[in-house]
């Protein structure tokens, strides 16, 4: 049985380009008991895979999670037509040892994708997967909102902000969003954000302070850099908390160019807040809780969300630079059943 | 009755100057219900006053604290002759209002002291008192220190880091401290710190690395600035609490002259840190706790302490002064017996 996978040649300096990544075909060794082989049926590209593939030695695949099904089995748990969500990188078939996932505190190797209803099984990638787990856990968790609280949260029409401002209205709270493009914005409106911003027409500060006169209780960060500054030094209110998720305006930028603002401890001192960032492995045990909360918010129509469909196992790159670019609406996916 | 006060004549712009501060007497009414007249025993200075100053109108009396007696008094709780800590301002003698203490979630404008036994009552303003309290419930609370941790603390030989060493002592941690002369490594060694290292002398990168291969696990940070970058980027362990007390380093710089480093907000999210700013009248509800839990160690000799003391009201902005450029060892008060 043939499988393709992307493997990481070169590692990343600056924006990835093509040549980073290269598309090897290999063959694959009967399964064992034990083992299953899975099909991807949706690969998810998501910014996280730009700073840890970091740490990956050259020539292995990259990392990243997939919608697949159960093709060949010796697991009785996961028989032939199981669809999974499995952390196996960016591969089209993958043998994976059913029986003993590692279990060291991360997710493991595949879990079942729950019972999805009508709903398409590329939501075990977003707002039922890591993608909502990380809004969900992150900002619950961390920010500890409380009803009447004002809420920030940045790439607001991305995948996990979209999300973290859905939960932040269910709780009660005034929610302000910023994204990248006019279309983002109103995508962001209509999902019942107070206010959403297009950050590359209006000043963070000055608009900031309109939306949010009396200030910032809760703050989702997925951005970094400046706009972290700016929200730190000027808007935060007492015990205001922020949850660091993300720095997606440093991650393709070389070290040594990295934007510089003065070091801005002394600002969490007088006002006394609490920063924290995560992983969200952190709260595997608790996933299924949280499957079963946004599934019912979902069902209520509470929780609304996009995907952002690339076609084709081919397209992962291009599906993954796009997204680093900001092109992506909700959740991006690749998508593939025609490979 | 006459009194003196130090006020502030122009906001300080870089570091401190005499010609900023003036000494000015005043002539006080008569004490009416429910008030006392209070004289200034010690004096404190700290490092906050530098930059919670910048929102004093001008012409306003310096803020601080005060171990006084009182004088004269109409109210029954506060006889003649009683020792109290008081919320007053660089001042020698005080008309407070005994009965009706503003309680705003701030600590009352005066507060008996406890009784100390032999102990000196400056200690109310040290490891009895705010500089204690901020030691104890901003590395207990914040740190949460557990046994077999390592525990950096910088400005260890000031009153709060070498108050926050011998604490993470107590609590079986592994304690690193960094001060600003080779006497007063010697000193904070003295305390039972496993390292102190001189700041000015080593490479705050290496010279970490080396006293904590292991990496921090707690890091109670009065200094700030490109130390605080150095320690978050390449020594935090996974789940690292960042207790954020000062920045001493940055209070008499120019906002245009602060020094620049990359925004750090990337170094939280991998390593899951959290990093808190805390002021320590958050925790006013528990000070009776604190000082019955410090003079408990105090008695037991696991807490040392030193005052550094300045003689003479006259002399507050100098001791002040002295205090920012780290004349200190320890507690920096002024005593005013003589004045």
């Amino acid at each position: 049985m043939k499988a393709q996978k992307w493997t990481l040649v070169k590692h990343f300096d600056g924006f990835p380009k093509d040549s980073d990544l290269e598309l090897v075909e290999e063959e694959l060794p009967e399964i064992k008991d034990g083992e299953v082989l899975i099909e991807a049926l949706y690969l998810s590209v998501d910014p996280y895979m730009r700073p840890y593939s970091a740490n990956l030695p050259l020539g292995a695949t990259m990392i990243g999670q997939q919608v697949a099904k159960v093709l060949q089995s010796k697991a009785a748990d996961f028989p032939i037509g199981q669809l999974v969500v499995a952390t196996v990188g960016w591969r089209t078939r993958t043998i994976v040892n059913a029986v003993k996932p590692p279990n060291d505190g991360m997710l493991p190797t595949i879990l079942k994708l729950p019972d999805l209803g009508n709903l398409d099984p590329s939501l075990g990638l977003s707002v039922l997967g890591m993608t909502g787990a990380t809004a969900y856990f992150g900002f619950l968790r961390l920010c500890t909102p409380k009803a009447g609280e004002t809420v920030l949260v940045n790439a607001a029409a991305g995948a996990v902000g979209s999300m973290v401002g859905q939960i932040a209205k269910i709780k009660g709270c005034k929610v302000i969003g910023y994204a990248g493009t006019d279309e983002k914005c109103a995508w962001v409106k209509s999902l019942g954000f107070d206010h959403s911003l297009n950050y590359k027409k209006v000043d963070i500060g000055t608009s900031l302070k309109e939306a949010a006169p009396k200030g910032v209780d809760c703050y989702f960060d997925n951005v970094g850099g400046k706009f972290t500054y700016t929200v730190l030094a000027d808007h935060m209110n007492a015990f205001g908390r922020i949850s660091v998720c993300g720095s997606i305006n440093q991650y393709n930028t070389k070290l040594e160019d990295l934007e510089q603002g003065p070091y801005p401890w002394w600002h969490l001192i007088g006002r006394q807040i609490k920063m924290e960032g995560f992983m969200v492995h952190r709260w595997v045990s608790e996933w299924q809780d949280f499957i079963k909360e946004v599934k019912g918010w979902v069902d209520e129509g509470k929780i609304q969300y996009k995907e952002h469909i690339t076609e084709g196992f081919s397209n992962m790159p291009k599906a993954f630079f796009g997204l680093l670019k900001g092109e992506n609406t909700g959740k991006a996916v690749v998508r593939t059943y025609k490979y």
